[in-house]
């Protein structure tokens, strides 16, 4: 596209920089701004910026946070002997929102993925390592997603776990509550049966 | 959504605050932002702000211009007779991309909307007005999308101009090059026959 004007065509060049945002895209959103006031684009720039100048990541989990230690891990009422092994704040956030989990966390910032260049000392692996072999954990659990990556990383912690006496545990993949069997792909219908539960277990879980 | 920083929700409100942009590809472009390099926030920040602060707009045709006669309005190849009433800089580059046009532009900065509190005097309607005054321009084609607002503007500047002598037409409304009759909507279908066009005059424009 042919812009007429320098100071646009860079808008929109550092705009779609940004994943999933194509020229077209980054050329409405910067247009958008410039009808606004120019508070708003200060404020959007200010905010941007002091989060990357003060973040502050928890000294025991990782997760973003304002404190040294986040509100999930000072929690005295959580139970620290099981930690949920997560990719991002993201995931975090999903699994505290069913409720269903009381222990802590150890977000690792991404997975080993050798087509990114992003190997393990990228990752906070070796701090969870560290953590585990301090004996106050007992399970835990890799909430990673199932691709090669997300296996990898599994696997790859696990090796690095032998000869502590922690269990391991992943969560389960099944047929989505609710959802029809016949939709369902072969890979998870596959393992929903193979990972079968007894069904006075199923019961408990609701 | 509850987020463990300050910071972090901060950030993600104010991105959230572009339009299409909903809280979840926020904090998406947000976490993006937090694993790159600072350099990257620096520059979008620095790019966004610097073209708030010092975009410019061509004296003439209102168009964003680095210069204060933009390109086309300085060019003295293009028709000085011919000007075409668009919306914003997107429309001039469509049409540009068409190579079909010689003459200049006029860019409104919008159309007329009592529901989103934009009236004339929020567009460059006078300045428009002012130039035809002059004398210089012979012919003014609308081109603003053809929905109520558009229709609304397009005729409070023909009323404006009565009385001057200036050609006024809009551009043809029809089926696209290449589309199927039976798929086109009936309004679009409808005015492609009444203001069809002589078959002789259909084989100049290719």
């Amino acid at each position: 596209m042919e812009f007429s004007s320098k100071l646009l065509e860079n808008a929109i060049y550092e705009v779609s920089q940004l994943p999933g945002i194509g020229k077209r895209t980054a050329l409405r959103l910067v247009l958008h701004l410039l009808k606004r006031p120019y508070e708003q684009t200060a404020d959007l720039s200010k905010a941007l910026l002091r989060l990357k100048e003060e973040v502050k990541f928890c000294k025991n989990c990782h997760n973003i946070s304002d404190t040294d230690i986040c509100e999930i891990c000072a929690n005295p009422k959580r139970d620290r002997t099981l930690v949920c092994v997560v990719e991002d704040i993201r995931d975090v956030m999903a699994i505290e929102h069913t409720g269903q989990y009381k222990g802590l966390y150890h977000v690792l910032g991404g997975k080993i993925s050798p087509m990114e260049g992003i190997g393990p000392q990228d990752l906070t692996i070796a701090s969870l390592i560290s953590k585990a072999k301090q004996g106050e954990i007992k399970e835990l659990i890799f909430a990673l997603s199932s691709t090669m990556e997300g296996d990898t990383t599994n696997f790859y912690i696990y090796k690095q776990l032998e000869g502590l006496e922690i269990e391991t545990s992943t969560i389960a993949r099944g047929i989505s509550v609710g959802d029809e069997l016949e939709f369902a792909d072969e890979v998870t219908l596959g393992r929903s049966i193979v990972n079968r539960i007894p069904f006075e277990g199923s019961l408990k879980a609701n």
